[in-house]
């Protein structure tokens, strides 16, 4: 074994600084934010007359999914050094945390990190625009979430066959590979699956629509 | 230097067989066979009058595209053993020519196989839907055009920052360079942009009638 928690244990991490916050500290201060953020969300759109409930649930989605990509993903893409800082802030501690579920995290896997630079990035901004144009009613609301959907599947397809094709064994114990490497990502499996196919549906129909009133 | 005509140079591939075939014959093939689709698609196509000329050559792109995906890529994703197999085929010497603009995929590097495996499964058919999707002018056919755009425009993103944080030397000279890693990935970063941005326009426009129609 070597001197960190993560798998495999021949997996050299110099330098390697051990977590100093406990998984409930990290999963506290990601959960409490989260639903002060979602609730914030909810309570806000509220006062916009104009927008149905389901565009309010997405509102809250979309404000959590983009800053959960702006400045938790964002600080892993910038920050290569994260797991030998001698004073880690929370973000370091966060990863060093879920890389016991993917020790390529730590490892500093190309893909991996290819992946979440563009989801930082690209999907973090993109994301936030999102909750503005529901709620200001733009004619690209539909588009730009099915964008950002698309995005974030093609993201987690090249994160799971990477991690299948790598060899499959990058979680300290099955609770990490479950509550982890699948239960963290599940819901960005999940609810993008369901947006884009609502936006579809709601393109085609205006798409299908438009093209009636062309040949009348 | 090892045995290979490839970078960089300590690259090890026990039991690569070298090209038989010319990079013209290679090309030839590839270049003439497209010239024929592109031809066919476009000649059969004029025969349906309700389409416009962008239409038809939307259709001879993406009847192209679609069948480099599944006949080109669709190989290589299946073939582990291209670069050693004793009597090659065409397409096993495809790849060992343009791995000599990108040594990742005579290495089977994974993130080049991943993204290629994805083009290959899901935009290869979804090319060919396309084609038949204007054809016949169904509405989901922008939104359709718009996903195989981002799904290309996302892979080509995985595919250039994945070999520059590999340490972007996977090419055996600077004219393999640009004609290979840049000039012939360059199509599936200009035209996927171009097309999404048509669709794009021509959903928000739909959606904006839409709403106006809703309203009224």
């Amino acid at each position: 074994m070597g001197a960190h928690p993560y798998a495999p244990a021949e997996l050299d991490l110099p330098g390697y600084v051990p977590l100093q916050l406990s998984q409930l500290e990290i999963l506290g201060v990601y959960l409490g934010t989260s639903v002060f953020v979602l609730l914030s969300v909810w309570l806000v759109s509220g006062r916009i007359r104009r927008l149905s409930k389901a565009d309010r649930l997405l509102m809250c989605w979309w404000a959590f999914t983009g800053l959960t990509h702006l400045l938790i993903e964002g600080p892993f893409v910038f920050t290569p050094d994260f797991f030998s800082k001698n004073s880690p802030n929370f973000f370091d501690e966060v990863w060093k945390e879920y890389s016991k579920g993917d020790s390529r995290y730590v490892a500093r896997d190309t893909a991996t990190v290819t992946v979440e630079g563009i989801t930082a990035v690209l999907e973090g901004p993109a994301s936030l625009l999102a909750v503005y144009a529901i709620a200001s009613g733009k004619s690209y609301s539909h588009i730009l979430q099915f964008t950002v959907c698309l995005g974030q599947l093609y993201g987690c397809l090249v994160y799971f066959i990477t991690a299948y094709l790598d060899g499959f064994n990058f979680w300290a114990s099955p609770f990490y590979f479950w509550a982890y490497f699948i239960g963290a990502n599940s819901s960005w499996v999940v609810i993008p699956t369901l947006i884009a196919a609502r936006s579809w549906k709601r393109i085609c129909a205006a798409i299908h629509q438009s093209e009636k009133v062309k040949t009348k």
